[in-house]
């Protein structure tokens, strides 16, 4: 069993792994933030969706008005599922790319252009900043994780 | 090839990541029910998004009435998004936190009461259950995955 | 340090693991490419969500009119949540299949077939096909993932 054991932990111990793992941990927990600002905003802005979470209000009509769209609770939600379609390719192909071999210089490149870019992008969603600001840090975001793609692709191609 | 084989099968293996294989197997069947659950309603309540899903009751307006919302349908679809804002980063998380060396005891609470909370976070989502038992149930897995993510970057860390 | 690299590269080595990340990327890139249809129908057809998106057909009540939903634009994001919600599965659930030492033959069978019916599914919900041509390639992809997940809680089970 140690033997296994001082096996399994190996990878944890390289250091283009422990990168990959720092930043994916930092951007997955950026993205499980928009879960509490939805919650926020849900709040404050008294905007539901559920009958249910509006039975503390009171019963009846005084309750059902709160059953409702918000534009910023709207606008969290948007940008928590851009973090969903963009995050869930980054951190598959990312691992791949990470037990693909690159250089610890390129592969940190990668993960910091990726996480900033994104963090840039929830702030350009929120605030909101003027276009094309928030577009480009997509694009940005997106062009990293289709460059870590390449390289993963061109490493293990069996078809 | 047998050297490469008999390592490759050595993280599978080590205890942790065999009880980190299992709930996540686990959780994500459950997260998988859910789109039979929506297709379940969606075909009884006779709701449909799509104006090719109506095209087997008939043409035109016959057909064109089932194409609205439920809010049966609505509400499991609900519950699928928030699996997806919620499993995904235990997922991620969960892997790297399996391969940061744990003890098999405390990676066990941590998957254990995960995958519990999101069961009890489903039942009390489609019955559904009067709150906080909903907002209780999704802070559990909050909480777990949050824990994991801070072993993970206290091990790792490399930025 | 070398032992270290080494050894975490040999996982890449690996023939089934080699297969996994192929299909893995091809398929997430199918993915990330619905974002690009999602922002060529929202051009083409003007139909934006964000107020901030419309600044550059003018001010007020001529750019206000670009804030609606699309037929083509919301096709395409239902297509897109669709992949999430069924490629997020395969992709966790095909890691660790992969590392439960499948024999290659099976283990590019279930790849071929997942990554098969995700692209025909991508098809059938655009052009779009009479049904059931998309439904029965979701179910398709559906079962190849609930296969990986048997064979994976059958081979590491430590509840």
């Amino acid at each position: 069993r140690r033997g296994e054991m001082a096996k399994s932990t190996q990878l944890i111990d390289n250091e283009v792994f422990r990168a990959y793992a720092t930043y994916t941990g930092i951007v997955l927990l950026k993205m499980m933030l928009m879960s509490l600002i939805t919650a926020y905003f849900r709040i404050t802005r008294k905007a539901f969706v559920n009958p249910e979470d509006t039975a503390s209000f009171g019963k009846g009509e005084s309750a059902k008005k709160f059953l409702r769209t918000d534009p910023d609770v709207e606008r969290v939600r948007r940008g928590h599922l851009n973090d969903l379609e963009n995050i869930v390719p980054f951190v598959g192909i990312g691992l791949l790319y990470a037990l693909s071999g690159p250089e610890l210089s390129t592969a940190l490149l990668h993960f910091r252009i990726f996480v900033g870019a994104r963090i840039f992008h929830t702030f350009a969603y929120l605030i909101p900043l003027p276009q094309p600001g928030r577009g480009l840090s997509w694009a940005v975001g997106y062009s990293v994780t289709f460059s870590m793609a390449y390289k993963v692709l061109k490493t293990v191609w069996l078809l």
